[in-house]
Parts: C-alpha cells; structure tokens; sequence
C-alpha cells in the first residue's frame, strides 16, 4: 500500500488472460509516459490545478465510472444514504461492484480488504479517506475486514530499519483504531508479523509469485534490473489479502469468500495485477471500489507526502497548527483582492479548503450554499478557511481523543489472528 | 536447495563487497560459459568421464581446498578419526571451516545448517551423502542442526501443485529421520509450513531481499526476465537458516552463533550471496564444507536424476532392483573382454562400481586392495559389482528398516518449531 493506502501503471499485464472488458485496458503503452498525470503507487502528481483528470485515468485503467444507476442501487439494497463521499465522486470508480451487491442480495458473504503503507508515525487527513469509506461500508453491509499494514514494503522501500517499520505499523494501527472499527469484526495485521503466524498467507504469496514475472512486474509497476528482488517480489504481498484462503481463522478455511477493495486508485495496479492472477489459482477476482487523491494543502497538483509537515493536516496536529497551515498553506480560489473576488467569484475547482469541505463537510445543503456563495464572489476565502479549521479541529480533536484510549494492548487485540463474529 | 541437496555459479555478485580472498572468484565471467562443466543448483554435468574437475570449481568459486592439515587438525581436536568422505576428498572444499574450528576449540557455539529440494518422494544414495556427513559433524561436534526442505522452491520451479510439493517435503522428511538424527538436536523445516510459523524467518528473508538486486540474482543463478518473481526472490529463503536469529525458539534469540553448511557444491552460489550479505544484516557469515557430486550410474559425466529411475539406486528400491541396476547400469571401467581386462587393468577413476565403494566402503584397507586388485587387472568388474550390490543392499535395507517406523507423527515432531537440547 501507498502512504495514501490507496494505485496504477497503465499497460496491461503481459499476457494477461482478461476475462471481462472491465480490467481491459484502453491502450497498451509505457508506465506513465505518454499523458500528464502520473499515477502510481509510489507517486501522483498532475500538470493541472484541477488535479489528475479521472475520466481519463479510468479509461486507461480500464475500470468503470461510479454511476446514479450504481449508488441508487447502493441506497436501495442497504436503505441508507450513500455516503457522502460515494455522492459526490470521491469513490468514483469501480471493478464488479454489482458484483458484490449481487451477493450482498442474495445474502452471500463477502469481505472487505483495505490497507496502508506505514511510512510515517502521524497519519494527515489524506490517509482518513479510505478508511472512513470503509468503515462506513463495513458497517453497512456488516461485513468482515482485513487491513494490511505493509512495513516490510515501506522497509524494502524507504531508508528505515525493519524494527522502525514495525513499529510504524503498531503506532498507525492505532490511529486506524481510532477510527472506530468494531474489533468483533475487523483484523488489522502487519506484513511483518503476521506472515510468520501464516502458512496460508505465505502459500499464497507464493502461489501469486508463481503466476507473475519479472517482465510482468516490470510493465506494470516500472521495476528494473537494480531493483533490489524484495521489491520485485512484494506485488505478491499486497495480493495475497483479496483470498479468503489467507485468513482461514476468519473465514473457516473456506476460499471461495469474494473481496472488496477499497482503495485511493493508485493502487490499482496490484488489483489488475491480481485479478490476473486469481482465475489461474482457483480463486475468484477482487472487486474494487476507488476513491480521488485527497489534495495536498498547496493545490491538487501533488499528492501529500507525509515528509513534508506544511503539506496536510495531520492527526497529531493541535488546533493552532491546524488554524495556521490552513490559512497560511490552503491555495485558494478566490480572486487576488476582495474586489476582484466580489466581481468574479472564487473557483471551487481549485480551491483547496473548498474541497476539504467536500471531503469532511457531510451536510449537502450547507455544501451547496457555500459554493453557490463562494463561487458567486459573496463568500471570502476567509470565511471557507475558517469553517474548515472548525470542522477538522473537530475531526482531528475528537481523533485525538479516541486515540488516547488505543494502548499496545488494544492494537495487539486487533492484530491478533484469529475467529471474527461470522460464521462460515 | 538442488536435489542433491548440496550449489554454483562462477560470477562474482555485482559489487560484492569482499572481505576475504576466500570469497574472490578467480575470474569475472558470465555463469558457466567459459568451462566445459556446468555446475549450479539446477545443473551439474561434464565432458569428461571422471566427471567435473574439482580443482578448477576451487578456483571458479574462491573456496579453499582441504588439506591434510584441515582434516589433521579435525582429528586432534575431536580425538576421533576422519570421516571417510572427509578422508576420501569426496567432501573436498571449504570457506572457512578452520574459523569453526577455532570456535570449537574455544567452547564457543556453532551450529549445522543443510537442507534438501524435495522434488520426488524417492531419495536416491545421493542425496544421502550430505546427510551422513551431516550426521557425523552433528554427532562430533555435538551441535544444533537445522534441516530446510525447499517446498517453496520446488513448487516454483517444478510443474508441482503446493500440496503435493508439501507432501514431498513430509516424505523426505521421514526418509532424512531415518537415516538416524537425534530428535533433541535436529529441527527438519519445511519452508510452506515454517515461515509460516516464525515472523524471525520471514523478516530475515526480506532483510536479505532488500540488500540483493535484479542484477546480481540474474549474475549468480542465470536468471531472466521471464522468469517468475518468486524464483526471483527465492535465494533470499535459501539463506536465511544460515542466520541464527531466524530460529530464535532454538537460539534463544541470539544472532550471533555461527553456522557451518555441509552441501554438495552446486549449492554454493546461494551461500556466496549469504556470505555477501551477512555483514551488511549485521550478521556472521556461514562456513561451508562441500562435497564432490555422487555420480549416475552411467557415469560421472552427469548428474543424477531423481526422475530417471535407472540412473540411481533408490532408498526404496528392493534388493533385486539394485543388483540389476548395478550389473546393467553401472559404467565400467573394466576391459572390453577379460583377456583385455587382465592384461590392462581397470580404471577406477572412472568406474562407477569403484566410485560408489569409495562413498560407501568404510573399511581404507578394503578400498585400498579392491584398487590395486582392480587396478592390475587381477578383480574384474562382476567382482567391484558383487561387492557393491552387498553393500547398498545392505544399508538400503537398515534404512527401509528404520523408516518404517517414522510415522506422521515422528515427522512432525521433527518438524515442530522448538528448544533443542541445547542453552544459549
């Protein structure tokens, strides 16, 4: 998993078997060269203020739009509102998820797999995303979750020692924890620790390895000859998770319990790499359900890094920090002077507190108000900035909070493996 | 681990950082092209009839020939006589062992570290060679050993589904139990079920993958692009027993008790890339004690193959079966005709039947007479082939005697991850 817990490379997987038009790509080209947007799991950027154009990334991934069709069947099966950041596009793109609202109306399992990359201790609201998603799926569907915490891949990749790693994967589990997943239900485990208590997990990363070769990896992630074999062989890794037959403590070894994936859609290309893959080992493919890049503070150009404190908000930050970093740092779409704004309006397309509030602002109606009244020029950037520190010093206060009651006892009970609350 | 259980390829790894001449390839070239004899874990095969030219394989791989001196002063330290295939040349390279000795001498600790690639159910004599002299090190020295069964790999490599390459596993399992190891000093590992079972094995593997590339992987073994990333990856998993601290349930958790690997020397090139890497993990290099190859019946030129039954005797094989491979199959060195044979003599470098007493012979004075009757033309072949036939019928009985008994049970207890007898 990506810092953003979240994936891609364009071209298709040598010899890929594809079995539905959806994992077909459009074109068959080099990782990344021949458009703007760069995206991949080890890095986002755009040449746009607008950010990565995502009608374009799904037509070269090869996946499929979130439509009305798709959310109204959502709210129709649960009878609850989509949330919000599936009506507002944030999740705007899929693999079978009518799929698993198939199985989910016919009362069949499935599970949910997500993850993240422990690259830092503090996580920034860009790593909330797909976990607040997921916990609202979770909750909705009342289903089992796995969440990997890949410390040996940020050990592989970063300039850190395994125990650092390790120990970034405890301190981020607990903030994961802090979100409020239920412990009956959800199995968070590291890389580390938990493929050593795991024949299973270890027989099907090598299962994953058999089917998919160096060339493979090369196209699809841009590895190359000095490339150390940890990274050339870690894919595997973050696949093995989407079969059930690699918790067989959660799903009673049984290995035909289909996954879902939520995920920031960088991390794609370990999908498509392993619904390639899982047809040829018996299993069934992944689905997929893949949220936009949370922007970083300066504009929706980059991707926030967690190296770089001035780019996000962060879960460890006070209220002050967080007041000034927004003021200070959020690029804004109001016009350079208060009369150039009253005349012209602010753009909401690149404002970046604008688009925060679309994130962690859940009334509609107020949403609304504001862009009509920002766009319109008759709400200052200031106004914006302020109801955003307001709403993420609540976030991140209340976080904060919870998380206090997270000791290594509590983490140790998540990642322990064993029996959830379903029966299979 | 090869089926011979024992490893090589001549390049140096790119940018190794040598740091003892033992360790320095005489030359820098692409694997195995510039030699007749092809040595590595894959492949072994000469054009000559006295099969691989050892001497040179010493200088190819940097190791250091052993001596009278070596095998001197094994003796006096263990006050007891050497191994015949010690005294014989058939172990005859080391890197190395004269550090183990000193360890010895010193009452410090050190431990046994071999393995075997179970790709049939059926071992042959060969594979018993590096497990008998395995045995004599365990039992003189008094040393933990630890024992890897490849699964893993030969489930890479072979057309093999992961259950069958497991049951192998278990099969040679029983077959390396009954050649004799004390069950309070030996643990037996398959890789699918131990890494598993010990996040210490796995995190030294990625530990290990992190410091090799691509490229040297690709210098070393002769892989390619196309190969699958888990052959990739694999030599990483093939040195990790060399470390103590991947048994922390035997070694108390110490990292720093050495280990010496007694393997055939096709196995070498996995343990040049250990003895590369071990310092930069802050670890000891493995020693290494190696043997010459145990030739096929139809000569030295090859290899044994485990899946042409007529080029080996079999550890199941009856007595029939090996009296009449031995007559039809054996290469003779003898006379086209007996006048010929009587007045020329035999060959015994290149007489299998002579080869085969020179592994399992145990009386000198014996072997001495049989060469020179031989030799002078006074035995001929039908007699080297007598004596030879009682032999194998011999201890290929006591061991289907012996392995009767070692039930499941008896394997898993082997193989169950634990303290030996033994305080560190």
């Amino acid at each position: 998993m990506s810092e953003n817990g979240t994936g891609t490379a364009e071209n298709e997987i040598e010899n890929m078997n594809l079995e539905d038009n959806h994992d077909k790509p459009s074109e068959n080209v080099d990782v990344d060269n021949n458009l703007d947007d760069v995206v991949n799991p080890w890095n986002v950027s755009s040449s746009s203020a607008k950010g990565v154009d995502y009608d374009k990334l799904i037509k070269r991934f090869g996946s499929s739009k979130i439509d009305d069709v798709l959310i109204a069947r959502i709210e129709k099966l649960t009878g609850k509102p989509a949330h919000h950041l599936l009506r507002r596009g944030i999740f705007f793109s899929h693999r079978e998820m009518h799929h698993i609202l198939d199985l989910y109306e016919k009362k069949k399992p499935f599970y949910l797999y997500t993850g993240r990359g422990p690259s830092s201790t503090a996580m920034h609201m860009g790593h909330l995303i797909p976990f607040l998603f997921t916990k609202w799926l979770q909750e909705t569907f009342d289903v089992p979750l796995v969440i990997q915490l890949t410390d040996d891949e940020k050990y592989l990749w970063k300039d850190l020692q395994a125990e650092e790693a390790k120990q970034l994967a405890l301190e981020n589990a607990k903030d994961i924890i802090a979100i409020g997943f239920d412990i009956n239900k959800t199995f968070i485990f590291s890389d580390f620790n938990y493929i050593g208590q795991s024949p299973a997990f270890y027989m099907n990363m090598v299962k994953t390895q058999k089917l998919v070769t160096f060339n493979q990896v090369k196209g699809i992630f841009g590895f190359g000859d000095s490339d150390c074999i940890g990274k050339i062989s870690f894919p595997a890794i973050q696949a093995s998770p989407s079969f059930s037959s690699s918790f067989p403590q959660i799903f009673n070894n049984r290995k035909d319990v289909p996954c879902l994936i939520p995920c920031a859609i960088d991390q794609d290309p370990y999908f498509r790499m392993t619904r390639d893959v899982a047809p040829r080992m018996g299993y069934q493919k992944p689905a997929l359900i893949h949220s936009t890049f949370f922007p970083a503070l300066q504009g929706a150009q980059t991707k926030m890094s967690a190296s770089d404190p001035n780019s996000s908000i962060f879960l460890t930050d006070t209220n002050k920090q967080i007041k000034t970093k927004v003021n200070k740092y959020a690029f804004s779409g109001g016009g350079d002077t208060v009369e150039e704004h009253k005349e012209k309006g602010g753009n909401c397309d690149v404002d970046v507190s604008y688009q925060y509030l679309t994130f962690f602002l859940e009334d509609d109606d107020r949403l609304a108000q504001i862009k009509k009244d920002y766009s319109s020029g008759e709400l200052l950037t200031g106004y914006l900035k302020k109801e955003l520190v307001e709403i993420l010093q609540k976030i991140v206060g209340d976080h904060q909070q919870r998380r206090k009651n997270v000791t290594d006892e509590v983490a140790y009970s998540y990642m322990k493996p064993r029996k959830l609350d379903f029966n299979y």
